[in-house]
């Protein structure tokens, strides 16, 4: 299936090791990973599912595709600018959120409005996101969540 | 100025209330009212602005203009669906929340994205929204955080 | 009705008075006008339509409601880029087209896909623009048009 | 690189095998098909890219990922409806036109914004379409054309 990551654009190098280690075990679970396509928590991510040899969509906010960050093998430019956030959780059958703010937020809602099961790594508290304390839990999450169907369908538009 | 009322599409009497009382408000203070253009919420905040004589923006996810309230005096159609969520919060100088799901919760994303102020009232308990307890002590808030410029430039974009 | 106009961001004088004329045609008959908002075929036509006392939609490519030219009265930031070209003909019942380039180029195509009657002067020449010699001729053709509903449901997606 | 190929959405038999064999030639050449991602001319340049072994990625104005044609390898879904015309040329170094109504029409206003090549075989006559009569024909122009840079930068906004 494909799974869209979410976070900041910026993160320390524990927040980087975190996002890596999730890229790496969907990669390796054989998922293909959707992402906003830029920095931090994006290109650790894609990083580590490039490690495992899966492939990486990056839809970018901007209209120029060399803007994706070196891990992405689809670079997708919208020139959207924020508006492209919607678009992000839309294209993974579930999200993961690490750390973030309120872009990822904005991805959050978006998630919850198409009825995306939703992990949470470190990130906000909010009703209908699975709080989890591992990449490995983040992943069995959202793998259960899907192959049950247990939210598709829940979200609302408003 | 302007602001973005945003909020559930279908709503209680009690909020459609507290909603129009608001619209009422920021139409009586001068303020042009923004919104999604629709119902619950929009609606009645639209209804309450133009009691008090003040336009209404409503921006609205489908292609068809003829889909907006009643008391929208410029509809603006989009066809972007939920991606018009990121030009709601946009068009206004500050932002209030009245209840909502998780498509509002996208748009307060977006508000803090851009860094708007935001006042809310029995909505999502977010940091940087001003939880307010009467829709005059939110139009207080909004107008006082747009004069001190006290929110701008506070956002970031992930 | 609501009428877009479209055309090039920069033009010589010449073109600046055949667009401010239609503006001034637009408004005197009680049309609101719609635009992208900048300059060029947009600022001119705005100042018509508000020497007419008209209301001015001006539907912005960025973020910034303050890049609207100073006879826009409704701005409408967008931050979607170029991609903002499909809501300009999408918000007015019809189009006229002044001059432009490929900006106007995709803007006539969305007028088609949704069934906007498109008048032109001295623009692209493509089949459904009804080639106007005047802005008199422009405003009498879109009116009848549009009374008459020759064109809606005449365009298609592809 | 990457090639953008528009046109219309249902088409005869003749067309069909033209797009097909254009999506052939360049999967052969090593190129990454991109389109809409839907029927007529996109599905048959997908099924001939795929012929080749190409990537082919769907860039769709739906919100459901399901609606690509069978022989996308990458859907995008936008939910943006018709505004995600402006992303399919976008994201191809080049353009080919083939055939095509006012969708292909807007599409190739964006391709000339954002300084694209475009070739044409039997669509709308533009300046700046260089008209080709064969899919061979067209894969050369418009791989001369991106290796000297011919076209790039030579678009503007209007």
């Amino acid at each position: 299936m494909r799974v869209s990551v979410i976070g900041a654009g910026r993160v320390d190098e524990g927040t980087a090791a975190v996002a890596e280690e999730l890229g790496r075990l969907l990669g390796g679970r054989g998922h293909t990973l959707v992402c906003g396509g830029r920095g931090g928590v994006m290109r650790a991510a894609c990083r580590g599912a490039r490690g495992s040899g899966a492939e990486t969509v990056g839809i970018l906010p901007s209209a120029d595709p060399a803007e994706a960050n070196e891990y992405v093998t689809v670079p997708v430019a919208t020139g959207l600018g924020h508006a492209r956030n919607a678009l992000v959780p839309l294209n993974g059958d579930a999200v993961v959120a690490v750390t973030g703010g309120p872009g990822t937020l904005s991805e959050i809602g978006f998630a919850l409005v198409y009825g995306r099961p939703v992990a949470g790594l470190a990130t906000h508290e909010i009703d209908g996101i699975e709080a989890c304390d591992s990449p490995a839990a983040a992943v069995e999450y959202v793998e259960h969540a899907v192959d049950t169907g247990a939210v598709e369908g829940a979200g609302g538009g408003d």
